[in-house]
């Protein structure tokens, strides 16, 4: 994730969103929730723009990465080539879909190791000490596209991922898509780009235990006077219990519960939507608010008249 | 599962539990909660004896239930070969653990149809109307053995299953063993026999989407006259919340919640427990109660001295 | 509460909203919330129009009732006087705001018995057996008026209440009063009428437990078709947890739970929110809904052309 | 409450049981919850050794005071006699039960006022910045006592308290009585003395907006190497959701969640448990730990033999 505004993102994440850092330097900082298991989930990068840099997978084994990197060089989309990794993990394969953004596909990763013992988990089935703060993982992000038939077309291609739901507009196109690799019910959605910009991000989110975690992160962000964009509510697509702020630079990003819900039903059909089911708002009625359809990073520039 | 007292079991399940009916014969009752996509996830079957008929798992495409049945033949387990099916489900392939515990593998299944319209649910992306009741869907069962060691053998090879957490005690053999074929932490575990009985059930387990659903379940089941055995409290292993109770007829089941944690890595290694850890009772230090070590279904007749 | 669909609202309080039904004649139904200690907390009343019938409050003791009872007789309001009571309390005296709400205080009340097993409690500190509902015990009701400041004398006059919380507008009116008599934050709300009504109410509320219980309602709600008007969301005035919605009359109708705030300052100063607060919308930035602005029983006919 | 282990134990509220401090000299901290609307709730001091120093009640008006202080000189119990007040709050009267517990009753407090914007909260209507911790407002405190019949004498006619429930053993004494002075279930409670003490506390406790509060609690105990004593679970007497832990020096602190449980009925007859009762263990059938019943601060010394 990009930052024009690094020190306050950073202390945004990590004082009040509730990540922890696992690393930094110069340029960026190397952050994760306490239950998750690699050393990073989230690279915040001191930059002249918002929006994010790239997106990373891990493949299942070395072997599903290299059908993965076959699959990806065979589809004719633009291909980046290996990268010699990062802090927090090895190699990558990197590729981009047409709508430019950058995404990476690597194997090897660094398990997170507690540096001193205030880090170390009370229970040894977690993967570092419980901080009380409401991202236990990291759940997934949303990419803004201007064909999300075309976007989905990219991720089954070269991610081999599935199609939990999606919303048929009456025009012909799909207004959102939701889509996963493994029992989640997603670790990607993309949704329609309306605001005349390219590559740009929508949100990234982080999963919660309980409900409960983000009704008291409101009354945090309230505190700590972060702009809440909307929520908390539950989606009627996916059913997810979620709450989306900006952090300081503006990037949005949620925490999000969704109960017991996985998809476990390996024949599980796409949940299709339509235009008039989607214009209810959400579960419990809310109208979706209008900086909802229009606000992505990096913003677009207001064209001269 | 099977119940000598089927009319109280299954009044149990449908009004106190919170499972709803697909179906009833003269001698079965096919039950589910309201967002398990299959037709049932439980069948409760009139017998002279508590305890579980069989267990049976869903395999994740036709080719994958021929891989296993082929796996399974060459085992050397017990096999007894293909049934024509169930009420719920297509044929299935039959075979057993060595300590008498029955195993059922099977492709196809019958979705979940709402009959009217009060069945059908208000978000399409659930199976079925949401009744307000604890469970979401089927979790896991735990089973007893004699030799736990045995047990994973026979797991990992007839159907692939992986270890996420395990008891070692100091006399060497494993005190427990928890099995996943997915994300989910774990959808069986085994935990050794210490009453003399063979092929016996611990306990069957329906997830619940928060902890809250749990403690108001408490008090439905304190109202309703229910034997709550143990809890609400959180496992030390898995980090599940928890809450065990006795349906009529003696058979243990659970409401479990394990927040947003699952098994995410696909190089997970099991995370062993040694007995001493153990011993410290679960995470937040109650004392394990002596019948969780000692009850199991069917229960053992005492021997005449 | 009067209806002119009784059997609709009957069969919302009881199967969805989750009262439980005390008694019942050929025109009302008196029903009470599992922990409420009396006979009934609302009495539903076939009518040809919606609304509220009358307020009622307890007195503190026969003493508090006489005082009461001289004070509202020296104070020049409306004076229906004495009736005999309900099939829930005994003899009441009954007044009149200036805006055509009628109140009535009594003492000798008729305390809850369960008629049968079923009905009693499993603890014996709770009035009545845990029904696995949402509404735990009334909580308050919000009265519509011309003039704030005006009834705002009106309930100090004559019932002793203290305000805990105002809205103080920028035309020197007051925009709402929130009223107590006890260590509640209020049991009674007052704000502003915009829609050309009289005596008209904006809504009747019963505590939940837990907000978790709120959540859970919603979808049960959602599920049963009724009008989620607004929330779940929290409310800057007095950072009540709400949930807003219609019964089948179009009696506006809350849960609401206001965690483990109390008044427990005996020289507490009203909160004085400005009209600028207010229009910041709810505590997490929610927009208040226009229809909360303009919506109360009975409704205000439309003026012809 | 003292200490003999200052500093740990006042890393402890502050750190990990989530009080704030609000000033502190050479001896004493001053600590306070969020919400509390008073400089202090809690007044942590240097000693040789643990329990509590005095209890303070804050009276209902100045008139209210002086009602109080007449009553306390005319009922024979041991008087202090005045004292100039405190770093939170002015002058108090100061009387003693039969047991050696000191007692004051003040009306002169100092509300508490944040120093900084940091502190101020976001919502008018609260006390000071939320921030996050578990523990919203004093609540109640548990003494031990040789004879609990002869304190509630005391309780009844040094501060009008009335009594919400008791436990009455079938050796006719009382082993618990819980007393309130507002509408709060209770604000002190008394239980017998079985470890051979005198003017023994058994524990503090901060009330919690929600149940959730006390779990995630219990994770951070853990996490922190507290000492969980018994709980999280829900206690028969009042059904009070509980969690008990010894803070570094010893001392039992609570934190508690009553829901919307209030005692509203003027006329509010008290509940009366009996010995056979009160043997089944709290609401879900947790057996009582053996410590709850022997506990007590400060230790009672081992008799030689």
């Amino acid at each position: 994730m990009l930052t024009d505004r690094f020190d306050e993102s950073l202390d945004f994440f990590t004082r009040v969103y509730g990540l922890t850092l696992s690393g930094q330097d110069e340029t960026s900082a190397w952050l994760r929730a306490w239950d998750d298991y690699e050393f990073h989930t989230l690279k915040l990068t001191r930059s002249d723009r918002t929006g994010i840099g790239h997106v990373a997978y891990r493949a299942a084994s070395p072997e599903a990465l290299a059908r993965r990197v076959s699959a990806i060089e065979a589809s004719g989309y633009l291909v980046h080539g290996w990268t010699e990794g990062d802090m927090g993990h090895g190699p990558a394969f990197r590729f981009e879909d047409p709508f430019g953004h950058v995404f990476e596909i690597y194997w090897e990763t660094r398990w997170y190791e507690p540096q001193q013992d205030a880090e170390r988990a009370a229970l040894k089935n977690t993967a570092s000490a419980f901080t009380g703060a409401a991202p236990r993982r990291i759940d997934h992000l949303n990419l803004l596209s201007e064909d999300v038939t075309e976007f989905r077309r990219f991720m089954e291609t070269c991610l081999g991922s599935r199609v939990t739901e999606m919303i048929q507009l009456d025009n012909g196109r799909l207004g959102g898509c939701w889509f996963t690799v493994n029992n989640k019910t997603y670790d990607l959605a993309c949704t329609e780009e309306h605001g005349g910009g390219s590559g740009r991000l929508h949100h990234v989110t982080y999963a919660t235990d309980q409900r409960e975690d983000i009704l008291r992160a409101a009354d945090i962000f309230l505190q700590n006077g972060v702009h809440i964009e909307t929520g908390p509510h539950k989606h009627a697509v996916q059913g997810t219990f979620f709450l989306y702020v900006w952090e300081p630079a503006g990037n949005r990003v949620e925490l999000a519960n969704s109960g017991a819900r996985l998809i476990l039903a390996p024949d599980w059909q796409p949940v299709v939507w339509t235009q008039t089911e989607r214009m209810k708002g959400q579960a419990w009625g809310l109208k979706t608010i209008e900086t909802f359809h229009t606000h992505g990073t990096p913003p677009v520039p207001k064209k001269e008249h």
